[in-house]
């Protein structure tokens, strides 16, 4: 079989992605979320997020000034910090953090018989209670957030809400966009620590005025 | 809205995944093809990828004995590296490297014209000929690769071909597989850093015996 490549420059490579995300979009997309919808569907080429993700009121601008005003974002992975593109963020005197694999997590995890993802939520609120919190894994770590807003523990600037997998997953997401909070959610069973890191990265190039498209 | 959450332990959750997604799964799957290919759905949420990845034959065979004998990884981003188990490879005595946010990478980049992706692969290698490479982001890596084994450059114990996106991605997963090398590759525009990982680490849980259904 002969395989033929297209001959684009490196440099151009997204570019010319993001002109033919914008071709096959079905539907018509707000302008202000687009940006975001485009660079998850960049990052997973599946365009079911179109229909999935969804947006509270003004989250846009309000990530937007969060992450100027030097936001740290709070990821359940190490993949999705790992993701994060930490120069943009640097721009803004921002910081992502994970504590994940952190030695007092699995502690606290093992004592109470709970998730490591939990006992990480609980060590974020007590040390940035209003971070962006980018949760692309795990669904208790959504519910953990869901309890400590609802406790006045914390007051995210930002949930981004997109863990992904089969048991209670559908549900943590459901139940955070009842949390009176700025949310970015992703209905469903998809999404994923690279959709955490996309959403955080599209929200970094915005704020930077940065031509997406 | 009320919003009914199911009452799993935080260790059945993974568990109970797999059970679900074996119920709903569509086809019929090659016993020793399932675990790879479970773990990627359990990981993406998306059941397409039993009908889009594709196994080289004896591949997964062929890749645990790589992966007892002690193989390194090299991935072409960091957050793949970061989705590797990395426990379970030490067992085996196997690291995972990514040269991509590398001076020297980014240096032979800048002066050949070339991306960091065909940089990174050069370096690899340079010092790991035989590595299992695990490609879940840049076509341009996997088109290096392909051209490496045809200069004999490099026998690689495995490619994991499963790049995302738009230009050369499809492409890129054909070419691959016309190279006499053992491949797992996710025919189409779909794959990631995730499922690269993934599938590492599914292929990691066999080697050591470990129960995943």
């Amino acid at each position: 079989m002969k395989v033929e490549l297209q001959n684009v420059l490196p440099g151009e490579i997204e570019k010319r992605s993001f002109e033919l995300i914008e071709k096959e979009l079905t539907r018509e997309l707000d302008p202000i979320q687009k940006p975001i919808i485009k660079r998850v569907i960049h990052t997973t080429a599946d365009f079911s997020y179109q229909d999935s993700l969804c947006f509270s009121e003004q989250v846009v601008e309000k990530a937007m000034e969060a992450i100027k005003n030097g936001a740290v974002i709070i990821t359940d992975t190490n993949m999705a910090k790992a993701g994060v593109n930490k120069k943009a963020l640097q721009d803004f005197g921002g910081k992502v953090h994970c504590f994940m694999a952190e030695d007092d997590v699995a502690k606290e995890a093992k004592e109470h018989g709970t998730t490591r993802a939990v006992a990480s939520m609980n060590k974020a609120a007590r040390e940035y209670p209003n971070a962006i919190f980018a949760i692309g894994n795990a669904p208790t770590a959504l519910i953990r957030l869901y309890e400590l807003i609802k406790e006045e523990k914390i007051n995210p600037a930002l949930v981004i809400g997109v863990p992904v997998g089969f048991v209670n997953v559908v549900e943590s997401k459901e139940l955070i966009m009842t949390a009176d909070i700025p949310y970015i959610v992703a209905r469903g069973r998809k999404g994923g620590s690279n959709v955490a890191a996309s959403i955080c990265n599209a929200l970094l190039y915005m704020a930077q005025g940065r031509k997406l498209v």
